[in-house]
């Protein structure tokens, strides 16, 4: 009997925890009625999560709940969280892959107390200097890796490396038909642009593509993000995190804008009634929800973080992901991917 | 008599020039029928531009052109625009400025080349050490200023509070009845986050904050660019050029996938009868040619430099943009404004 992949999810982090969180794993345990090769851990209250579960009659034949007495509170920093945090739900739901007891963890919990505490636990993988946390960005083919979005502010043409070789191994992971084209973000596609690190790090990467892990498609700019010819885009945190929320403010101003113009009058409201699919459609291929999850890359072991606020639908897309990377073999593809940067060295 | 404005225009820059320009021209002019308080003078080929004026049929009373031979090429690099671009239409609508000829040049052409021999020509202010490039960005409430957004890679603190001054001092002369709201560009709001220049920069602007040039709102996240609560967004030239273009294909990509959306069946294609005016409403809000128009700041004379491949409706707006921040005296506004942080030094 092959192992089976074990998710332990973090049931008390998160706005809406643990409701959206057990609704979340209800909605994937129903997607995936036929599999047979999962089985999820639930850290938390064993009482109320209990209650939830009989609440949606959840058959539990593939869920465990380990109960944990504390949960991460929204006030904790990172500077309080290594000593208020031992034996949360989210520290242990996290000590589990050190245990054995789990393949991935997932949170919904304080982003900054999970990267420190996941940093502390699992410890950084041997020849990575800087963990990434890469997000899912949809494109006009599908879908993309952007890395990082907001681990570090500043990066070297090292982690930059790095990067592009763990985020092409994520890629790989989700999509294992393809062979990821990885670009670097900068302000202009001409090889003379952008700052020294850039420079050196788009030299290196030439040199790195073709091989079996990427092809280099070079440079791209903010405005080419979306245009799907490249599958993971690779940036240092700060500027990763400028353009996530900036298209994130630009999509809200502009549903906003359109939601307001389409409700005016009598005949843009009479309107909706003859788009109402089309609409549909458009809203559900954008929907944020589809994209929730960021992956801290770089640690032995990964860990993804749902947002905070999101939904059980949210929630539910973000546990689908772990299954999906872990079935993809994530942290194989890492550690080849990395394998071969020794090589070049 | 008081001085009458005068726009200097590159007649023969961009894509579609110098027809479109004209036909920009002709409309600022008839929307501006009744102003007697400015002349443009056109820099390029007096045959050419002559056909294009009479074929619009323009009362030239408030027009006159002045020949050039040359046209700077768009293959031509900033490395080799200063030997090659001499008395261009570009040079010369600049130089126009020195000469005591113009308040204002304003060029669509070749963006690097423009901004080499405008620093070369109309030189750098006292006390300024690099000048910015600032533009209009939509906002839930109007309008903003965002600077730099390219012009500089790398800036440190006093930079950012230069460009702090100066782009207050721009939105003040677009906007005279409004004292604005600076914002800092960074990851996150607390005061903790952020770069070693970030963080001085923020310090500095605390103690500037409530003195008559403008209000410090603090950090802004890229997802609050567009809430309108800020009036003046500063970062470096790499982050505001990562910014500008990410919202830019954000939005192209929304557009595009209500597009399809729309017209991918009879049913949401009879919407679009009666949701047309609103729709048509919802554009002409965004129409990316009202904001046509980027800014330099920092040089002993204003340059304003149209996108390249706009149509007559953006350069209009370019041409208005000249006219209005002449009329509300932004040399005279800038200069005041960086006389403050000599009395703070």
């Amino acid at each position: 009997m092959t192992k089976k992949i074990t998710i332990a999810i973090d049931a008390m982090g998160g706005e809406n925890a643990p409701k959206k969180n057990i609704e979340g794993l209800n909605i994937f345990l129903k997607k995936n009625k036929s599999k047979k090769d999962f089985i999820v851990h639930l850290y938390g209250d064993k009482k109320i999560i209990d209650e939830e579960i009989l609440k949606l009659n959840i058959n539990n034949d593939l869920i465990k709940v380990v109960h944990t007495d504390g949960v991460v509170s929204d006030e904790e920093t990172p500077l309080t969280a290594i000593k208020n945090s031992k034996n949360t739900s989210m520290w242990n739901s996290i000590k589990a892959q050190i245990d054995g007891d789990a393949d991935i963890s997932l949170s919904a919990g304080n982003t900054g107390v999970l990267f420190v505490i996941s940093k502390m636990i699992l410890k950084m993988m041997k020849d990575v200097s800087k963990p990434a946390l890469a997000g899912l960005w949809p494109s006009k083919k599908g879908m993309s890796v952007v890395l990082d979005l907001g681990a570090n502010i500043e990066c070297n043409e090292k982690n930059l490396i790095d990067f592009s070789e763990m985020g092409s191994a994520l890629y790989k992971s989700i999509f294992p038909s393809e062979k990821p084209n990885v670009a670097l973000l900068n302000i202009g596609s001409e090889e003379i642009k952008g700052t020294e690190i850039l420079k050196k790090t788009y030299s290196e990467l030439k040199n790195l593509s073709g091989d079996e892990n990427f092809i280099f498609n070079g440079y791209i700019e903010g405005n080419k993000i979306m245009n799907g010819e490249s599958n993971v885009i690779v940036t240092d945190g700060f500027t990763g995190n400028i353009a996530l929320k900036t298209a994130e403010g630009t999509a809200k101003f502009l549903t906003d804008s359109l939601k307001k113009s389409l409700s005016e009058n009598i005949f843009s409201k009479l309107s909706l009634v003859f788009s109402y699919f089309s609409l549909k459609k458009f809203k559900s291929k954008l929907d944020p929800r589809k994209y929730n999850g960021a992956i801290f890359l770089g640690l032995n072991g990964p860990v993804v973080k749902s947002h905070g606020g999101t939904d059980a639908i949210g929630f539910y897309y973000s546990i689908d992901l772990c299954y999906r990377i872990i079935k993809g073999n994530l942290m194989h593809q890492i550690k080849n991917n990395l394998s071969h940067l020794d090589v070049k060295d």
